[in-house]
C-alpha cells in the first residue's frame, strides 16, 4: 500500500503550515484544507515551491481524499468544523487533534476547563463514531515546526480512543525527523497534553523564548 | 545569615529520604520528620551515615525548627497532616509540596480529580495565612531521587502562592546538582504538574522504566 495523504484541515494557519512542512519532509503527500480553497491552493503551491507534495482545497475535499486529517484549527471553531465535515469523513479515517483550548484572561493565558475534561474528549463525542482518533503534536511550538531548517529535536505525546488509532499515528510521527512519538494511553491524557501546552506558553514568556518544548529522559533507546 | 535547616514532613518515606538526599547533597542540613520519632531518628542516622548532616524527631518538632518544610506523604494523608501541624509552622515560613492525588482503578494509575483543582490548591485552603506554599519535585521519580550515585540529569518545575515563595523554591532546588527549576508561575500551575506526574508513571510502565523525567529544551542558558 502507498503512503496514505495527510489532510490538513486549517492547514493555512501557522500551525497547519508547519504540520504540513514536518510530514511533507517526512516524505508524506499533504492536502491543505481550508474554509477558502483559493487560499489553500496558494498555500499548497508555496509548500511545492519548498519540495514538499502538496495540493490544497476546500476542507471537505481534502477530508474526503485523505485516510489521515489532522485538525488545526483554533479550538472554539473545532467543534463546528468537524460537525460541517460530517459527510466527508472517509470510513475508518483517523483523525488527528492538535488542538488546544487557551483562554486569554487579564494578559494572562491559562487552560480553558471544559465540560469533557479536554479538547479531544470533546472532539470524540462530535465525530462521526467510525472514525478514529488520536491526539498529539499539542506541545509542539508552532513557531518551530515552521522553520524546516530547525532540527525539532523533541518528543511529542500520542493519545488515542484505540490502540489502533494511537498505533497510526506513532507510526506516521516517528517518521517525521528529530521527532519521537511517545505513546501516553487513552484519550484521557489530552487533558494533560492540553495543559502542558498551556505551561509551555508561560515558560516561554517567562524565559523569553518562542522554543520551549518536552524531552522525557530515562527511557530504554528505542 | 546561613543556610536553612530543611524540614522533611514524612521524610521516612521512599520519596521523602530521596528528597532528604538530595537536599543534603547540595549541602543543606535536613529534618527528617515522621508521625513516629523514632523512625525519624533510624532514618537520620541513615542519613548521617551517608555523610548528610541530619536529624529525626516528629514532624511537630521538624517542622517548629525549619524555615522551609518539605511535605511529602500520600496526598490522602495530606490535608490532615498539615492540619495537625497548625500551631507548630513558624510565622513566614515555606511548605514546599510535592504531593500528587493519584488514583488507582482497574489496575490503571489515573488522576483524582479534585474540587480544588490539585492538591497543592487544596492545600492552600488548609494551610495558615503566614505560612506561604509552592509546589515542586513532583514530577521527579522517587527511585531517582534516592540513589545518590545517579544524576538526577533533569528539570523540575516551581509553582507558588507568591512571588516569594516561587524564588524561595527556586534558589533551594538550583543548588541541587543535576537539577533545574523551572519557573512556571502560580499555584493553579499545579494541576498540570500533578498531571504530568501521572502522564510519567503511565510512559514508565509502557515503557518499562523508573526514570522518566522531563526536560524542558528551547530555554536560554540561565
Amino acid at each position: 500500500m502507498s503512503d496514505p495523504t495527510i489532510g490538513i484541515i486549517g492547514g493555512t494557519g501557522k500551525e497547519g503550515r508547519g504540520i504540513a512542512i514536518r510530514l511533507g519532509g517526512a516524505g508524506f503527500r499533504v492536502a491543505i484544507g481550508s474554509r477558502e480553497p483559493e487560499r489553500a491552493r496558494e498555500t499548497a503551491a508555496e509548500l511545492a515551491a519548498a519540495g514538499i507534495e502538496a495540493m490544497g482545497d476546500a476542507n471537505a475535499e481534502v477530508v474526503a481524499a485523505s485516510d489521515i486529517n489532522v485538525l488545526s484549527v483554533p479550538f472554539r471553531h473545532a467543534v463546528a468544523t468537524i460537525s460541517s465535515l460530517h459527510d466527508a469523513f472517509r470510513s475508518d479515517s483517523l483523525l488527528l487533534d492538535v488542538t488546544v483550548p487557551v483562554a486569554f484572561a487579564a494578559g494572562q493565558v491559562g487552560y480553558e476547563e471544559l465540560p469533557d475534561g479536554s479538547a479531544a474528549e470533546t472532539l470524540r463525542k462530535h465525530l462521526r463514531e467510525d472514525v478514529g482518533l488520536a491526539a498529539a503534536l499539542k506541545t509542539l511550538p508552532a513557531a518551530l515546526l515552521a522553520k524546516p531548517e530547525r532540527d525539532l529535536d523533541c518528543d511529542t505525546f500520542v493519545c488515542g480512543d484505540s490502540d489502533a488509532a494511537r498505533a497510526r499515528t506513532m507510526e506516521l510521527l516517528a517518521r517525521v525527523p528529530g521527532l519521537r512519538p511517545i505513546d501516553v494511553g487513552d484519550l484521557r491524557s489530552a487533558r494533560t497534553l492540553e495543559r502542558m501546552t498551556v505551561l509551555l506558553i508561560g515558560i516561554n514568556r517567562r524565559y523569553k523564548t518562542h522554543d520551549g518544548r518536552f524531552r522525557v529522559l530515562g527511557l530504554p533507546a528505542s
